[in-house]
Parts: structure tokens; sequence; C-alpha cells
């Protein structure tokens, strides 16, 4: 099924045959093979993926999609980070422009989060070679290596060494017992030559990923199309609660130094801090580990990350500053020390206005309608902002559920933004400045 | 240094060279090499132990201890439960005195829980051996398997084989990709054969566990030597929170449904419910798991352990009543399901008053001075008292910590507490019934 047939009988007619179209079949068909990487064993596609950055299920599923590219007559290549990228067409003069995702995801995700940005990608470059469509700029395809943080933690996604961001010793990282650079050496990039995937400013004439929303906006309005208008900024903390462990029935309740009665109290503060001001900022711990974890020790220690966001960062400051007060509260109340330690910050990212308004026309030229929203995750496209014009497309979550096996977008929904993608590719296109 | 040595010098002259005396340093010597077995890599003494049920670490301690039982010149045996019996002397027509304890730990755990009842058994067979002393009743040292409730839970002592209760399918149950008959045969047990480790009422004359207190009482109280009243009861259950998994990010606050959060609700509950009454109830959550457990995803699912102590089972049954209230509340506010299953019930044991008499005889003797206290911890010897007459010996844990690295009891207070366990098997040796 090509995707004209989804379109609205007037634009379908305006259009007419020589207009590059997504085969919506084959998008689905791929989304529906790559869910099987990672898929928990005697599942099915409702039962998501677990495709860690750098595990098993990842290798295979980089594998596959490099076939799937060398059998559609495109190369790849490789770039010393591990990040795959599949040039086509346009003069050499000009910078490309760039447009994928990324196909790693969290333990327990879903068959839609990346996977969609990155074969959609792919079929924007098979359908413009198939309507024999020139482009003045090349058309390059990225699939980013280990965007979620589930590896080697937030800061390590491989596009940010892409836009410079590599500190010394930061390949030298340990994760699950792999060292970074082995990590990177495992997907087929350089670690030795990390330097040469870092890219200058201007590198590429823009760059559009299309994801799906992860919240519920546009599925509660009925919107197929999401405009980006910028990502939030993220800050993480590490927090370490240092109780004393102690036998669970000896032990009186007003002797106790509980790590995890002291975490509780922490959990129940994070939600009330991020939940008690008006505006969109989110407060989660979304890790909690308890030591030594048995029923009948008292906890000795728990380590925990909070984890706020929001598009303003001095309002993040100010939700750090309650917690790090809240916790200093909790350790003399508990008779516990709790540590917190910003461990990451991912800075906002604004969308570039010149990308908006080329998605907008995409919208337009398929009679589609699309809202404004900000985007509440962190992608690479923040990433690559420091480089170049960036912009994402957002398509409806299915009850806003992401990272999550239940994890959903509608097959017409995946087919409608891919060709908002390709159409905003080729608006871009013909801008000589965005 | 005989044990002689440390007697105040009235008892020392009364007693003179006759006296069955514990060999203080040789106990001394054998409780830091078992706490060899177990410590962390690189470790010294005060690092405690990791000796788990069925672990490495436990079979190779149990090898440790049958060695050092040969050299002594006795013979062990195991039953079909994988717990190890050495009997010396006596009339075979009289029921044997049984005294021990169990050398397994929790994980993190130190090196004086069990150990110190079960060498000191190994020295009270030596001593009254040596002394050329004649019993009455056969003495009969045990070391059982699996008394700490962290292999396959609590509920599975191998102490209540020889009691008697085991259930169809129990040696079914499965830890760490362990079955449980496995785990018995691993340590020389025979599961095929298993119930002919049970053992019929009146196979002892008595039982004697001496331990350490593993509350703070009797430091506290610079008491040497605590007389248990009787062994608390114990009421476990399971909990699961199952909310919704979701991305940390675009999940608006108001739209979640945390199972962390719930489970924090909990854990303070239950911290609420054992504190805020009068007595020595005791609640604790000494285990929680998050899924999917990413610093980037709102948590899913959650288990957890609740533990409530008391020695009237009338009170935990309050106890679970109102943290089963506080549960539907917190399910209700956070929109989870909370679950909470009753795992397993320790009955309260009260010892036996001549046993407790006996002891008294003995400290007396040894011109000590004792407390009566209960015992907030389970042990062997609630299981034993299902068979015979049943006392126990504590002596003072420092500053009240135990299933700890930092558990520990004074040289002097071990070989105190191993000099009145001798005492009391002679006095119970005595008595043609108790």
């Amino acid at each position: 099924m090509a995707f004209s047939s989804l379109l609205p009988r007037r634009a379908h007619a305006r259009q007419a045959s020589r207009r590059p179209a997504i085969d919506a079949a084959r998008l689905r068909r791929r989304l529906e093979q790559l869910s099987t990487f990672g898929r928990p064993p005697g599942g099915t596609f409702a039962d998501g993926v677990s495709r860690v950055a750098y595990s098993a299920a990842d290798l295979a599923a980089r594998a596959w999609v490099l076939d799937e590219v060398r059998a559609a007559g495109f190369t790849p290549r490789l770039d010393a980070a591990g990040n795959i990228f599949v040039r086509s067409g346009g003069e050499s003069s000009r910078p490309p422009i760039l447009f994928g995702s990324h196909i790693d995801s969290v333990p327990g995700g879903g068959n839609f989060d990346g996977d969609l940005g990155t074969l959609a990608a792919l079929d924007v470059l098979e359908a413009v070679r198939a309507a024999g469509v020139a482009t003045r700029h090349p058309l390059e395809m990225v699939l980013w290596a280990h965007e979620e943080s589930t590896a080697f933690g937030r800061g390590t996604a491989c596009s940010r060494i892409v836009a410079g961001d590599l500190e010394a010793g930061d390949l030298d990282q340990v994760w699950n017992g792999l060292r970074r650079r082995d990590a990177i050496a495992r997907v087929g990039g350089d670690p030795a030559r990390i330097e040469e995937a870092v890219r200058p400013k201007g590198a590429w004439h823009a760059y559009v990923e299309l994801h799906i929303e992860q919240g519920g906006t546009l599925d509660r309005a009925k919107v197929p199309i999401g405009v980006v208008e910028g990502i939030v900024a993220i800050h993480r903390y590490d927090v370490v609660v240092e109780g004393v462990a102690n036998h669970a029935g000896t032990t009186e309740m007003d002797r106790r130094q509980d790590a995890l009665v002291a975490a509780a109290d922490l959990v129940l503060a994070v939600r009330r801090i991020a939940a008690g001001r008006t505006g969109r900022q989110v407060g989660t711990v979304g890790r909690l580990e308890v030591a030594p974890n048995s029923p009948n020790v008292v906890p000795g220690r728990v380590v925990l990350s909070v984890e706020f966001r929001d598009l303003s960062a001095a309002v993040l400051d100010d939700l750090g500053a309650s917690t790090r007060a809240e916790a200093a509260r909790i350790g003399r109340e508990t008779g516990t020390t709790i540590t917190m330690t910003l461990a990451s910050t991912n800075p906002p990212a604004p969308a570039h206005a010149g990308v908006q308004a080329a998605i907008r026309t995409a919208v337009d030229r398929a009679g589609l309608t699309a809202r404004d929203l900000p985007s509440g995750a962190g992608h690479d496209a923040q990433m690559v902002a420091a480089l170049c014009p960036m912009g994402m497309i957002f398509v409806p979550s299915i009850g806003g559920i992401s990272h999550s096996p239940r994890e959903l977008t509608a097959w017409d929904d995946c087919a409608r933004g891919a060709q908002v993608l390709l159409d905003t590719v080729l608006a871009l296109d013909a801008r000589a400045s965005i």
C-alpha cells in the first residue's frame, strides 16, 4: 500500500504520480521485523522489546538494519562512534540533510520509540529515489548508537560524540563489566580514532527526526502530527542513602537507621516537589536499589536516581534545591546520611523556526492538522541542534504510553509521520538557507 | 587459655581441676577460621561474611567443620535433610541432650550469628571428654543446615524438617535456579529419603542453643548472659504493587500510576504501624525491587517484603490488618493495585521453664549475672521446641548490631557463653526429667 491511498482525495489528486510517497506496507513490515530483536522469549509484538544498547539484541538488530540498507541498494557507513550513516543523491558541494533516529531501547521498552524514525528514514531514501526526484542536497539517513541512557548512563548517547561533547576518561566508563571503548568497538566503531566522529558546525543543512510523542497530548486531542517547539532540559541526580544494616527482629523501632525508610520518604518528597507547582515539570525516581535487600535485615544502604525535566533550567535548579532541603531533613529525622550528586544535565534545545516552518508546510501539503508542543523526552536531536538547524515531528502515542511494552502508534499514524518527514526533507531541500 | 582463667577467683578455687572447662583460645581460633569462608575478596574479619545456605562458601565451611569434628576424634553423621550431628558418650538407653546452631548467614552478615553456638557445641564435647566426665545422657552436637531464610525463604530451615514440618512440593521450591531437593543433595542430604530426617517427640532429653543476642539489651545493661523466655512469632508478607511503566519525561505527574510512589507510601506505613503502639513489636520492609528500574522510566511494578514480629500472634494479626487497610488506601490514591500475601508464619515458641532453670544454675556456678529476655530473632530452637524441652542462652552483641559485617561479640563473652552452655548441659544431664 502506498501512502497516497491514505491521503484525502483532494491532495491525492493534486500531487499525481510524481510525488514521492512512503510505502506504508514496507514500513510496517520492517517495524514488525525489527520488533523481534530483543522480544521476550515466547512473546509477541505486544510484549515489546528489551534492546539495551550494546546488548546481543542491539547488535543483531543493527546487523539486520545494515542488511535492509544494502538490500535496498544503499551503502552504509559507520563512524568511529558506531553511528550508522547512509547517504544518497544530491550535489557533493552542498551539506546533506540528515534524518533518522535510534533503535536501542530501555529494558522492557516498546516497538516504536526510535524504531519508527530510523526505518522511516530508510523509506524516505527509497521513496525519493523511486520517484526519480533529484535533490540539491544529499539526503542522509542516520541510526544513532545508544540513545537510551540505560547502558553508560545519561550523557553517553553517541550523538553527543558527533556534537563534540566527549571528555577525557569518558571511554573508560564501565557498565555491566563492559568498558565503553569496548562497547563502541563491539558495534563496529573505532574508539582509538573517536575524535574522527566529531563533526563541525554546519556539517548538515538541517536535521529532522520523526519520533512517537511518548506523551498523550496528540492522542487525546486527535491530532495526527506534532511540531516540536523544543526539547526539555534534564537534571539527573544520583542519591546514596547510608543507614545501618541490622537484624529485623532484634532492633527496636526507635533504634533503627533504616536506609529504605529514608529513601521512601525521599521518593514521596520528589513527587510532592514536582507536582506541587504549576507548570509542566516532572520528577521521577525510576531506579532504586536496596542493600542487603533481605526480608529479615533492616536496610543499610539504598541508591536511587532522581530526575527532573522542564523547558526552563532555572525551574530545574529550583526543584533540585527543594529536593536537597528535603534530603537534609530526612537524614536528620532517620539518622541516615543522604548524599545527592548532580550526575548529568541535558540543556534545553529549542527547535529551529525554519525547520518548524518546513514541517508545517509538509503537514499542509498532506492535508493534515498539527499542533505545536514541547518534547518531554530527550532525543538525539538535542545534540545535533548544536551543529545545524534541528526540528522534530511527533506522531501520537496511544494512551500516551511509552518506555513500556504497551507503547503503541497506529500504523496509519506511522505512515503519515513518515510522509511528513519525507515532505519536510524536500521542503528543506528547496531552501538555500533555513 | 582455659575458660577457668576468666572466672572469678572464688569460683575458680571451688571448682578445681575436675571441672570441664571451655578452651577459650581454641574457640576463638575456630571462629576466626570459620570467618574466612564467605569473606568478601580482599576483606578482613571486620568485613563479615556472605555465606548464604547452599552457596560455595557454605559448602566449604561445612566441609571445614566436618574436618574439625573428625580431627577432634568424633564421628559426624548427616541426616537426610543435610543437618550434621555428632554424638558422644552417655547411656544408649537415654535420649541425648542436643545443642548447637547453624553456620549459614544472610548476605553481608557477621561472624558470630550461628557460628558461636555451633563451634561452642564442639568445644563442649571436647571439654567434657577431656575432663573425663561420664554423662548419663549422650551429648549431641548439631549443625542445622539453612537457618537463615535467604535461600528458599522463611519456613525452609532444615530444623523444620526434623520437627516434621514438611509438605508435599516443598522440595520442588526453586531459588536462584536451584531446586530445593538438589540443594539438600548438594550438602550431603538425601532428598529421596527426606522423611527419615523427621524425629519423634522425645527424641532428645532437651535442646539448648547458645547464640548472640543480636539486639542491644544485654550490651546496654552490661549483663553477660541472657536467659531466653521465648522466641517471637513472625508473620511475613509478599507484596506486589502493580502500576503502569511509562516514560519519565512525557507522562504528566497527574497521569502517573507509579508503583514506586505507592510502595514508598507503604514502607512508611509499615514503620508507622509498628512504631505507633506500645509494646516490643517490630515491622520491617527489608527487600524491595523495582521494575524496570531505569532512571527514565516511571516504575511499573514493585515487589517487596513486609515482616512483623512479636511474642503475641494476636498482635501480629492486628498489625497485618492495619497494613492491609493502608495498602488499600494507597492503591486507591495512586491508581495502583497492591496485593499482599501472607507468605509465611513462625509461631511463638516459649522456652521450657526447666531448661531456663538449668541455665540459671549454670550462670550462678560461673559467678555471672543474667537477665531474662525474649528473642526477637527466629532460631532453629523454635522448631526443636516441638520435640523436646528447649532453652536458649544469649551473649551480648556490641551495639546490638547483627545481620551486618559490624556484628561483634567480645571474645570473653563468647567464652563465658560457651561455659554456661557446657554447665547447662551438665545440669540437664543430672535431671531424669526436666
